[in-house]
């Protein structure tokens, strides 16, 4: 493998030059003195600790997971580098100061979370403490919350979601987890999940596992769902004690992603601490979904970013025939295979999904920050429904265009790219799942088109758009936004036909579902790509003395214009042809080939 | 996993409902005493193998080879299983009966090979043998061809293909590996060849190389390189002698199709034998890489058939959440998947895909009977053209279709698609190698759009548009036709643009190639859609009493038609848009995110 370098600079265009950070941290009370070199101090300390200590251990991550009688071994030099991560206190990152944290916005972790992303592996051991953590601010009694929260702050212990169940996956009104109240007023809970990341593993002390179980006598389906708390030990006087009824009782074996242990948990009449009221479970677990599903997005953009600069680099290296038009390094035995025309579309695919989605994930934590910390609840209700439509499309466009990215990468690299030496394999088998997990590509669909555009009557759109709009209108003159537009328009049209089909048919909704959020996807990167250029258009008309760096997101930008966004006529052809097609099949006629 | 079940119904309905094999037959004085029902029996009897011995080892596969010493050791069961299906004499199926063979048309070899290629790796290790013959047939001496083609026919030896050496794959020019003449009229060659597939195993007693070399004092470059057969033993009266010098110095570990043995050959004064005319290897080559690169395509099917059999098995018994137009299953908890519009859009995606590609390689396999055994001229010259066109097509865009296949089985599956017990995410990364190696899907794309189309001045586009304009015209009235025949004018439009820009800047065709091979692939699909809908009008026309059968194909080809051929609009657009938007970035700007 080639070394991963953190793209500081990218990061530095991306939150400052383009989503200015600088006013929108001024613009929030709470982060207000947090300035852009504060930010970018925090970065390269950051990106030393992970170029130096975490994506070295990235093929170590292949190793996979070891489980033996309910331990869980992880890969060399993960818990170690856990340990110093711990230590140095980033765990604590974006938690406020009274709770024992750096006071730093959820945009930043994000930010920060690219870096380490790119060693998927390890990272998803470590990051639902902080997804869970609002359930216990939020939810729990000021005593249950003591008991857990200070631990999580630190890193000494972490945490898990406990969602899915052999039988019941994106269905959780299936659900059979039992809770029997128990005279201390803790609860016991009985049942078994599956699925559950980090659910065991050797990383901390302890373990916090947020479930989801039904409390004996309870409603059927989702209305009768409760939250709790379940440590692995239990915890008396804020320390360790002993082991609660919680054990792993086996570890899958996966396509990728083995750094990571995907554990069968088995909960047998263990301690339980309701968080919330009885029955509202599920408005607790969305609330932590919604940041682990643009988490998800951002994995996308981790995978798209390690295997292109691997492409990158190895496309400049490797010599392979000669160029079309003429040798290019006449004096070696051939061109370097970055010559090739194919070659940089395959590049220009990759770098242009690992920007773009960079571009979103940082105008998704903008959004995230407005929530959190602004004063004004115009803000908020503004921020909030613009996350509230761009969350599935964050989830379901990055996580598949970073499946391409890591697959295009493997592409560059020809038969060489399918043996392990080169790491772009792993990368490609890491980046498969997160189109499946933290609800599938169809389900994130399911929930842009059906939920939060043709049930809220495009309202959540809108406020997206408008911002879309106020850009064109502003660079009426601009070829790209002038195409922007366009695309914009053929969007909102497409949402208004599909939105009066299903009135008629609810299937419409399922069956132009898919390809509306990808149509979506590329709508929206289109706008940062867009803004992107203006930008460097800015620069260099400015006379800038990085003329190269800026030129190259105008031609990034023209690359995707031209050749990525034309995939959107495709789509809106397929989900304009109408349910008819897919449900016309009866289920037997599936399979009649034998 | 589900039960694999050969798709013998279907085989039927393409290979004598649809490509009309009795008349082809017929038309072939070699194979004109070969029945329908011949051909049948023998599928139903090769089914009954493949069902039994073969597919169940499929998982068995990833178990992956060990290599020791030089020695390699194939997945349990894998050896027995050849030994069996040599012993039945299945290997010499397509040889002529005076080579011992039972003289079976390769179009029947195609046929069988998709039942036990969904074992890919099993498949893999046996079937250079039969791609390299000719080779022997044609260019070796009596005495060469009589050493080496008796025991490759009765399948007691197999063979391999060495091409790629560490430096060179695509770039054959640059190989090293050098061939001395020897005082008895044979060489000693001396290299390094890598991704050499089933190089060492446990199949067979021996193993013939047929490798590519430079003999001392050689021209550089591509008109420089020999074709020599090498054994693993030396040959005496037939027999298996002394040890040559070549041996397995190491196998890669891959991201899948482990089962089959990927080997470093290292040749240390090996003693070989020249094929043919010293410099005229590549020729030769050819020949044999042709007939390679549509067993590859076919690969695509096979994985597209077996994701999509397990998928649509699991999507009709998994039950999770309700139809959105209410309970299909209302005494149940839930409804099966199939019921949800977005399960059905990847189920029929697969099955358009899996059939379709069934059609292109039946059709393939049509045109190689042609050129093997039509006494007319004329005939051979018009097969020899549609190959010339179609054989890059079938190469890439079916394993690029196979690839897409096996993603959206793993998609149908949920979270349970990434883990390794039901087989499908096996069958993703086994499949992902066959759009890498025989010629990534560039090599492809440049193959068809520089060579086949520009070069040849669409003379052998034109032969294959010629049939389906022929069924255009004889037939109006019918939907798809018309929309088939707006898509084929298309791309004879785009042919010709793209063929003028690139007389000015030779770029333009590597800028275009990718997305015209795509536009190409979902174009010839769509001509064998269309005809297989027309069959089954006319089937149900006459009152059938598979009338479900039929309907399915009627359906699934209006799926295609709606919804997978919408993908070309995107692709023409992508192409269009020209080279500068990918020649235009320097080098140094495709890494300055740092």
């Amino acid at each position: 493998m080639y070394e991963y370098k953190a793209p500081l600079r990218d990061f530095e265009f991306t939150y400052f030059e383009l989503m200015e950070y600088e006013d929108h941290l001024k613009s929030l009370p709470k982060y207000k003195d947090l300035t852009p070199e504060t930010w970018k101090a925090i970065l390269e300390e950051y990106a030393k600790l992970v170029e130096g200590e975490i994506v070295p251990l990235f093929q170590n991550g292949d190793q996979g997971c070891k489980w033996e009688e309910g331990v869980v071994t992880t890969p060399t030099g993960f818990r170690e580098a856990y340990q110093r991560y711990a230590e140095a206190g980033w765990q604590s990152m974006a938690y406020d100061e009274e709770l024992g944290g750096m006071g730093l916005p959820e945009s930043l972790y994000i930010n920060t979370m690219e870096m380490r992303g790119v060693n998927w592996a390890w990272t998803s051991m470590i990051g639902f403490g902080k997804a869970a953590s609002p359930i216990l601010m939020d939810n729990a009694t000021p005593e249950i919350r003591d008991m857990f929260l200070p631990k999580i702050v630190t890193g000494e212990w972490v945490a898990t979601m406990c969602l899915t169940e052999p039988h019941c996956g994106t269905d959780l009104g299936m659900l059979r987890t039992k809770a029997e109240p128990a005279a201390d007023g803790t609860y016991r809970l009985t049942g078994t999940k599956i699925f559950i990341t980090a659910g065991e593993h050797d990383f901390t002390d302890n373990i916090v596992h947020f479930v989801l179980a039904r409390i004996e006598g309870a409603p059927g389906g989702t209305s009768g769902i409760s939250m709790f708390a379940v440590p692995k030990f239990n915890v008396e006087n804020g320390e360790v004690a002993d082991r609660n009824g919680v054990v792993c009782g086996s570890i899958e074996s996966k396509m990728g992603l083995k750094g990571s242990a995907t554990c069968v948990m088995n909960f047998d009449d263990a301690k339980a601490y309701l968080l919330g009221e009885p029955n509202k479970g599920l408005q607790a677990m969305f609330a932590m979904m919604n940041s682990a599903r643009i988490g998800t997005g951002l994995q996308g953009v981790c995978h798209a970013e390690l295997g292109y600069q691997q492409a990158a680099h190895y496309a400049r290296e490797r010599l392979q025939s000669r160029s079309l038009t003429g040798p290019k390094n006449p004096d070696g035995p051939a061109d370097p295979i970055i010559v090739h025309p194919d070659v940089r579309r395959m590049l220009l695919t990759q770098k242009a999904f690992a920007e773009g989605g960079r571009m979103f994930v940082a105008y998704c934590g903008k959004l995230v920050d407005r929530v959190n910390a602004s004063d004004d609840p115009e803000v908020v209700a503004n921020a909030q429904a613009k996350l509230a439509f761009l969350t599935p499309i964050a989830k379901a466009f990055l996580s598949e265009a970073g499946v391409e990215s890591a697959s295009l990468a493997i592409q560059c690299f020809g038969g060489h790219g399918y043996i392990k030496e080169w790491g772009v394999e792993q990368n490609f088998r890491d980046s498969r799942i997160a189109t499946l997990y933290e609800g599938t590509t169809g389900i994130q669909a399911l929930d842009l088109l059906g939920r939060k555009v043709v049930a809220a009557n495009r309202a959540f759109m809108d406020a997206f758009v408008a911002d879309v709009e106020k850009l064109c209108e502003e660079n009426q003159d601009y070829p790209l936004t002038q195409r922007l537009s366009a695309v914009v328009h053929r969007w909102q049209e497409l949402s208004e036909i599909i939105g009066g089909k299903s009135t008629k048919n609810p299937d419409e909704i399922g069956a132009a579902s898919f390809d509306y959020i990808m149509f979506s996807g590329y709508a929206v990167i289109a706008y940062y790509w867009a803004r992107a250029a203006l930008v460097a258009e800015q620069k260099i008309a400015e006379g800038t003395s990085e003329k190269p760096f800026y030129d190259a997101k105008i031609k990034t930008a023209t690359f995707y214009f031209d050749r990525i966004l034309a995939r959107t006529e495709g789509h809106a052809t397929a989900m304009l042809s109408g349910a008819d097609n897919l449900m016309g099949m009866e289920d037997d006629q599936f399979l009649l080939q034998f």
